[in-house]
């Protein structure tokens, strides 16, 4: 038996058109250029299905070249976030496929770490209770982080026999909360809870459940306001010095910011400043 | 005068014989797949010296293919992790060598390091009292540190005017407690307390003197039980991602995830958990 | 309109003339060892200007080889750090600029950290009140930082229509605090108080404002009287192995040390313990 990736979604190819995209696998309403997308199985705790990775995979692509979503909140029905790759759905599966098979999952679900990085919004995830495997890889892949005390963390690859290498997890985990305690998660498969997640900078923010997604998508909802071609540049130069030596990074950052500083956004700032009013961004 | 690295050991080259391996220069014991390494000169709060660095450094090598022991343990006899170089023993006759005997020096003390990063076995390093110079480094070479209230953790390197860069020091501590944090550490010497080392994610765990030892091997003997082919994993890919771009390692892990689905040990989950019974991992 | 980066300074090219530098755009004083730099334009919380960036990457860059200064403290006069880039003196000419000039201005601003990473004298940051935009870059490119309970650190580009990669912010801020925090503060700009940066590891301390300074200067006045030579190895080292791999970072390490090994400093540390004295370092 042999995995294929999903078809393509049919997804809009024009630029202003993600706001009418009608998911099928998940909810997707985007609100004055914030997407708030989802995970919509609250019986199940949200779990991921091959069809599920490959509709978000394609929507993070073309999230690329949507001009009228300038930032993105993902977040689970229920009081879960999501409960990662579903045991009937996707592991019964995986244990049928050959070599070429695995690979073609693996690549997959890491398409869509890759999408997320990739596109220029701004990623908030919302979390709440249940945060496990493919869904702690959702939040960890994310910009930003909101979660509750309550809320539960766990990248349990080991529990199903697997290591913590998933979806990128080896390299990003250890440079948001430090080496040590990334190779105690990805050793262990524990959960992290919320307090701990804060403290360790995991979660930027401890949220109550009642007030977490509002308050997501109001921080989602500043920042679509702001200077979003700016907020592009800066995700994309994270990404881009990752592995950069300091003084290619400092150049790196020399072009970008000065490609910045040829915008109107740039100029308006300046000039409201200079009247004394609140400058009013449009992202060009 | 030259320093020549120790002769190596005369180790067991067959796969199954570490258990029976008597150590020279420290104490190793293995239990249940759990090797506990004691560095045993408790009146002299457990110096190294070029023998007992050139027998580690042969001991970790040799554990790559030792399929007996699963994870390790380090720890120090006595209220003492590791005081670190002996005076006498090592910086004395360090004062005497040609450049290329130093060389040969740093160069032995460094593959100690790189070859407790190649194993494929987690090492949690069970720290109480001192633990200063290549000591600190023993600790920071490890996977997983579990401390006490009361222990001092000290790159004490500056001390004898040297440089903090001591093998590995100025990569690997920035990643675990962040690069300001080092800094401080390493320009200055300066011990670390117990609580401190928590809170900076230097220590995964404080634990209380007397039950130390055994909460580093219960934690041992866990890992050890689960999906020791995949913990195996899950350090190599650390490892080898360290310095990669996102997209390059995210490939890397859909790489090293397939082949950990092709295990034995993902069918054992799969199987167990729709049996709902609690996996018996065999590490294959 | 064409930004030109300012003249050099006539800096003195012989090795120990830095203790006599006069400084134009701020204070410099040289004290045992000691430089402490100072941005002396209270009224204004000290902004920087053309002149002024190009001073200072000019004094870094001498630095390089001014035998008399050990290490450096960088203050700002009253109760403030740095405001940043002025907003009449820098921005408001930045708009006028065609995209040459601008990447001759972001590359000036990119060469004094550059010069800050590469001087071997530990740089020590003493941060009260305001320190925002490239003030915060200062910060973050010294090697220590010192601060107050009420400072307020803030990335704040993207208040001016900008992104958050400059100067390497989006190179070193995620290496401090994490990946997280860094991508919280770098885009929406907001404060960093000064309990949230010592809880991160921005600030290595907190002091009290009166006496910040004086514990910034005994700090750097230790450091002054190490191992200076070895101080700016451990310097070097932390930037050159920013992107090794681990084994690639450890052999650098190996032979780093090596030279280490083969300075006074060292005997005299060894001679001195042997003689139960506390060592006198000379820097050679």
């Amino acid at each position: 038996m042999r995995y294929l990736p999903g078809e393509p979604q049919n997804l809009p190819g024009n630029r202003d058109a993600l706001s009418r995209y009608q998911a099928r696998h998940f909810r997707f309403d985007v609100k004055e250029g914030v997407a708030t997308l989802t995970l919509n199985r609250p019986e199940r705790k949200n779990p991921l299905t091959f069809d599920s990775y490959a509709e978000l995979r394609d929507l993070f692509r073309n999230l690329t070249y949507a001009e009228d979503v300038k930032a993105v909140v993902i977040v689970g029905a229920g009081d879960n976030f999501c409960s990662g790759g579903d045991v009937h759905d996707i592991i019964g599966p995986l244990t049928k496929l050959d070599m070429p098979g695995l690979l073609a999952f693996t690549r997959m679900t890491g398409d869509l770490v890759k999408a997320m990085r990739a596109c220029p919004q701004p990623v908030i995830a919302a979390i709440d209770g249940i945060c496990a495997g493919a869904g702690a890889l959702l939040a960890l892949a994310s910009d930003i982080r909101f979660g509750t005390e309550r809320s539960k963390t766990a990248f349990l690859f080991t529990r199903v026999g697997l290591a913590g290498c998933d979806m990128g997890a080896c390299a990003l985990l250890p440079r948001v909360i430090g080496q040590g305690r990334a190779s105690e998660l990805l050793y262990t498969g524990r959960s992290m809870g919320g307090e701990e997640a804060e403290r360790w900078g995991f979660f930027n923010r401890l949220c109550i459940p009642e007030a977490m997604l509002t308050d997501a998508q109001v921080f989602a909802y500043e920042l679509a306001h702001g200077p979003t071609f700016a907020h592009g540049m800066t995700k994309k130069m994270m990404q881009q010095e990752w592995n950069m030596g300091v003084d290619e990074a400092i150049e790196a950052e020399a072009q970008a910011q000065a490609i910045c500083m040829a915008t109107n956004d740039f100029h308006r700032a300046y000039h409201a400043f200079v009247a004394k009013k609140k400058p009013v961004f449009e992202g060009d």
